[in-house]
């Protein structure tokens, strides 16, 4: 394989607790195994910029913004990572790696903060025109199990000391976006142990190594 | 006058150096003295949320950002004064005063990073949707002027050490923005003395002052 060949973008997706973080891990040591070049990033932040923004977007001692800000925030964080890492990345040839992108925007400021859709889809297009995720993996589980798995990590951020019903709302809009969007949407049942979800996790992505060469 | 009879929305505008910020107070005397209640405000800034935004756009020791995050973090920083700060002062009768506004966003990111102004028209009616300026004085002088004036008050932020071609485009997108909307702005000559210029600022919020009552 020729190290020009663009990379492809994955994203892993899910409420507060459903150990994206440990998976994203795995799943770039299977990638790396086929000797592919991964780079891991997250969201908000990813770059010096994006991090300072993500700062200013999880303190917990500011006073609640705006619901239009937090999006505009998102999405600020998101042009200077799209621009100046995922981009350059992808087209060296790099595998970039996600923790969270653009369908957490819809789920938390859309689906939690209910912010119209569409008003999110016009951000979309003017931050990434036409550019889309390669394959997403949702870690979805019971929002109750996700909460409890993510206190007794850490205390509370800004955004998870909302209630119950919010991040229900949220792991609403995820299911719905991955019942839209199938072919890119895996659907992985995080409430299940990690052996068992890393095990649905090599699964897909072995399938999108097979598929790819 | 009641005081539930809405406010106006005034907003002073220009390059480095040309005086803004003398002429705000001058003017904010000039309507107290009618009995109006006056807030002044500034951008980026002018909410504690906006603050945080705007030192993350004028930190001079990050790594330059892409001219779309710049102006996304402007409109979010925009977003928060607006709804949290603005509409809720000008529907409580108070008069607002604000140290730029998204005619900056048209000449700063327009003119001197040249990002289209369709993208910018785009982000303006996201965040703002059909709530407009009431009356902008635009403080216009050239360039070198206004920077040596800037330079001898302060270190240069991020924006400020740019070229001098930079500020040219933004002189002329506000001229322009000027002469297509007549009667909204101002443009009062700020090349003169304080004295001068106080003056003729004075005349236009008479103006204004005499024609609402």
């Amino acid at each position: 394989m020729s190290g020009r060949q663009r990379g492809l973008f994955l994203t892993f997706e899910g409420v507060e607790g459903a150990g994206k973080t440990s998976n994203l891990q795995h799943a770039k040591s299977l990638i790396e195994a086929t000797g592919k070049d991964v780079v891991i990033s997250r969201e908000p932040g990813g770059t010096e910029v994006g991090e300072r923004i993500r700062e200013v977007l999880l303190n917990p001692d500011l006073p609640a913004m705006h619901s239009d800000t937090e999006l505009l925030l998102m999405f600020a964080a998101r042009a200077e990572h799209y621009q100046h890492k995922i981009l350059p990345a992808l087209e060296a040839g790099q595998w970039v790696l996600c923790d969270r992108f653009t369908d957490a925007s819809f789920a938390y400021q859309g689906g939690g903060r209910q912010i119209d859709q569409s008003r999110i889809r016009e951000l979309e297009a003017w931050v990434l025109g036409d550019f889309r995720v390669d394959q997403t993996y949702l870690f979805d589980l019971p929002v109750e199990i996700g909460l409890s798995r993510a206190k007794a990590r850490s205390a509370a951020d800004r955004i998870e000391q909302e209630q119950v019903e919010f991040f229900e709302r949220i792991r609403l809009c995820y299911l719905q976006r991955a019942e839209h969007e199938p072919d890119r949407f895996t659907v992985v049942d995080a409430s299940q142990s990690l052996d068992n979800v890393q095990a649905q996790l090599s699964r897909a992505v072995e399938t999108l190594l097979e598929s790819v060469g």
